[in-house]
């Protein structure tokens, strides 16, 4: 069976993982105190090539948007997102257990538009009754988004520049970031990110790493007392470490970068030869994820080889599927892909 | 200055004041323990006209909606509401506040429609990755709604149906609920909601209460430690029978439905004159909030003489505003009202 | 039967209720923005003699202490408090409920003590892990304390400077401060409470009042969107004239000090009479709580009588009883209780 | 430097790293339903030897705590801990982040004792007031405690007796199992604890694995929706596969007890050399962490050659520090520390 339903369906990259066996017996401190953490943070700023930067490592994505989120809101305030964010509709509520409502725009191919967000405080603003509703108290934005697509750095600035008129900050889930970063789909560095955005991370699970997510805090903001925040919350690791290795492994010579863009050419090319084959573009992503729409009998067959993500149902004959690459997509991969399609 | 803007802008009726004078020295137990209290409760089963009825009592809409939605979900389930649902809009996230996600569907006029309810819980549960997504664990109504129109017999019992063929349980906000019951625009009577219902409330806020709502769980299902909750909520009063001796006398000699009966017949009136001076219904409500339709000029005039709700602006050219009767309303005060539309 | 067991046994003072009566008509705007409000604000800052106080009315004390905390603490901080203080003991956990620890010092009387307060501090910091633990960020007394004791001037500013020492706010519980300023049991005025503590509350619904307390914020402290806050608690009254008009009323001529003074003489006339029939004082209260030993037979016979509360069992043969007397309590009332004791 | 601080301070052990290696291109499905976690599932309920049991993977420590409590208390019940436990002082406040009080009974050793547990929900249930109050719906053990103690068979099973008379769940802290199973200083075997505890865990973190934990439900009590809880809280991982591949190995040919009893060993020998050395031990604990009572000079030599943990300071004059063995210490690692006592 082809596995093509996501970009978690394997381990580490083979690199990860020899550094892990390289290090494992060094006595280290825990928590986060080790050595391997502190050089991950230092590649990952200098990776952004910008002052004034603060990293801390977390699990995954859930609980990064879960603890970013409620350690920079005001209890009365909610975070504006696209209808089809990850934190509106498949977090489990996470945000809302945290106290928050998520208030929201409307998804284009996943992307929230400035003015869609400056019509929506301005809206609050102008109602009479705005101190018994909950206040617009953050812009979450996630590149690439859930369907893949990106954000220009126009686009991005503009939203940045609604942000910074109603002093509330921008969040931007790079849960894929690498896979945006390599792709020729956008114009936006790390660097951008850094400028344009208060606090964003670096995704590790779905690009190359076991687990692991590398806030970035921009401007000197970091939350008061956010260590003791993410133990709280149940998302400190005794063996930070874990994590440390990794995101540091991922930051030498580029590898990082490297494996994104081994992704985004096998995504290229999974593009291809779906053309070939005549399927059907759903939406045009330039990155990992890939949208088609079958109907429902090609569907069925299809999924007696590989590997796939239902991901909406337009109509009763019709079903869109998701098919990822990511860093450990190979041609062969492709090749057998091709074969069934 | 006339005042027309809502239904708390006065005091309590004065059979209840009295009432208040009249036991006000008598030593009685804190906590809801009184007589009083007991009396009420005794009163409103008698007028509801079912078995198996738990009455309690809050002391005000939001929270009531709070404590009886989140005492009765799971924590990864959340409401679902009209998108102008007041517990969806107007209660400064009070529900996620508590860990929920209020999950909308569209209002049509205020009301929510079973098909939709049960489009979006099919939906749901049609999902694939449905257990990392907020489970429908209620449905909340209002009646009369944020709009003043009220649900059939049919419309609620449709509703009702598709809350027990998936188990979850039907919530009505009854906040102004003695006006929805003296209104001809609807059949449903306080017995049906027994029957409808899975929890409901009477309000007395709004109709001729200085405060209080009274809970009615309706089928033996108040939820465990129910008083307790109320108290980690801060909603317990010491002097319980604040609210006791107010809903003892609302529900003596049919109080609280006459006066209900009352801002009914005033509704109708000030619909009468509005409509005699030209002025354009927006909502057509048959209870006592009433919506219309204004040019910016004159609802900027009217101002000076009439404190009025500006409830939208459905163009830069119009505002709609919000009359509203209640009990307290006399013929007197739209005569007043009368001469300066 | 005659009723000793609490101060909230009665409904309201005369005086407030015919306020109530007088006004009731009076069309005024809700949620506290009507003129009755306003004007106890205007009292209670007088009363205070101190410049740049806020004041904020809520209904009742366990949701004061619980709205008050959790909007000055950061969700790592607890509040200190004795292990008999209100919200450490007798609020339903009202105070983990959101979010946050209570962190106990030992009571003495009811009583925290300074040099205990800054040991727990002290070893807080001590502690090479206390990252990992929660941090203290207010301390929390009550005055009167559960056992009716109250602090000295010299003692509530020694607490106030270990506030200040670690720049954690003091948050003073006046459910019963009335009786705490009518007492000769201490010298604190209400204008050293705005010099000594950061956050205070004027007790309504146990000193004349149906329901209500006056939050009274002494540094321009008052916490951001503390309204909206409010709301969100589901503490937000529509009629919020209800608890401005009870506190214009306790405020208009020292009707609040006139009453504390009522109960204090009719506890001191207490105190005397059970001295004379052989009580023993178990707790030396200067204020309107008294409590005292009994054997358990003896106990048991008064209860035919009298309704008391019971405080403790210090042994299997002996109970400890509280007696309250109020703003209500008349010579009559205690000339009744003579008899039975 | 030596490192004896803690037993997470290296990686893991040998062959859960190979065994990482070994799966780590097999493309299985994400979120923890991939073929090493339900192998791994199916190896710990065979090494328990009881049927009907239910096995969930988590991260961490305070995660498990955070997650397993919550999901199993009413939100007015509060868990039952000794003063000294994990729950209670060393989670940043997890626990009330969630909602629910800690009710503290004195620790022995770190141990609670059954009468304790027993006496405070008596005396809850005989307080008049106890509807006010936070209810008493879990006891909380960890074993080993934090000070390194066992509980025997007869004192668990006194205290489960507790429990089922009271309908309030066991649950037992098992960060470090293994060293508890392995030692000869308590009777209790895994089968012993599906027996007597409602819920437990297995840990991984600190017994040789990088990070995870093994909660097992042992009377079919898994709470409803426990997966999408997980989700909400933040702590599902992706890759799920991480931890149940380090489950898999740790449960295969007994790995988990084997490296668990090199563990003691290595705590006896430690014990040993610290005898012979003249160090005073503080607490007698049967397991791998150590507890000495050092004089300040003595512990500042000390820290010049060897990382400890400062545990407490009983006077101005001493200090007690923790030596911990692990999986991972070596006889040539105590060699070592042998030369610098």
């Amino acid at each position: 069976m082809l596995s093509f339903e996501c970009d978690y369906n394997v381990g580490a990259h083979q690199r990860i993982l020899q550094k892990l066996l390289q290090t494992n017996m060094a006595a280290q401190p825990g928590y986060g105190e080790d050595e391997y953490t502190a050089s991950a943070k230092q590649k990952i700023k200098k990776a952004c090539g910008r002052e004034g930067l603060d990293v801390h490592f977390l699990a995954g994505g859930t609980q990064t948007n879960k603890i970013v989120i409620d350690s920079m809101l005001h209890p009365v305030q909610g975070v504006i997102a696209a209808t089809t964010g990850h934190v509106a509709a498949h977090e489990a509520g996470a945000i809302e257990a945290s106290g928050h409502k998520v208030l929201t725009v409307p998804g284009h191919d996943g992307k929230v538009r400035a003015d869609e967000v400056e019509a929506l405080i301005k809206g609050f603003y102008a109602d009479a009754s705005y101190t018994h509703m909950v206040f617009p108290g953050m812009v979450y934005v996630s590149h690439p988004t859930e369907y893949g697509t990106l954000y220009t750095k126009d686009e991005l600035t503009a939203i940045a520049n609604v942000c910074r008129a109603y002093s509330i900050p921008l969040f931007l889930d790079g849960a894929r970031l690498g896979y945006g970063l390599a792709s020729r789909g956008t114009d936006i560095t790390l660097g951008d990110l850094c400028d344009l955005c208060d606090v964003f991370y670096i995704g590790g699970t779905k690009v190359g790493a076991l687990c692991g997510e590398a806030v970035v805090f921009t401007k000197g903001n970091t939350p008061a007392h956010f260590f003791t925040f993410i133990k709280q919350n149940g998302a400190l690791l005794a063996k930070g470490r874990l994590i440390g290795v990794q995101f540091d492994e991922l930051f030498t010579d580029d590898l990082y970068f490297e494996i994104s863009k081994n992704a985004i050419e096998m995504a290229a090319e999974l593009r291809r030869i779906c053309a070939e084959k005549g399927y059907k573009t759903y939406i045009d992503s330039p990155t990992t994820q890939q949208f088609f729409l079958l109907d429902n009998a090609k569907c069925e067959e299809l999924a007696k080889h590989v590997r796939f993500s239902m991901w909406e149902k337009p109509d009763s004959e019709h079903t869109v599927i998701r098919l990822a690459t990511s860093w450990a997509t190979t041609k062969e991969d492709l090749a057998a892909l091709a074969k069934v399609l």
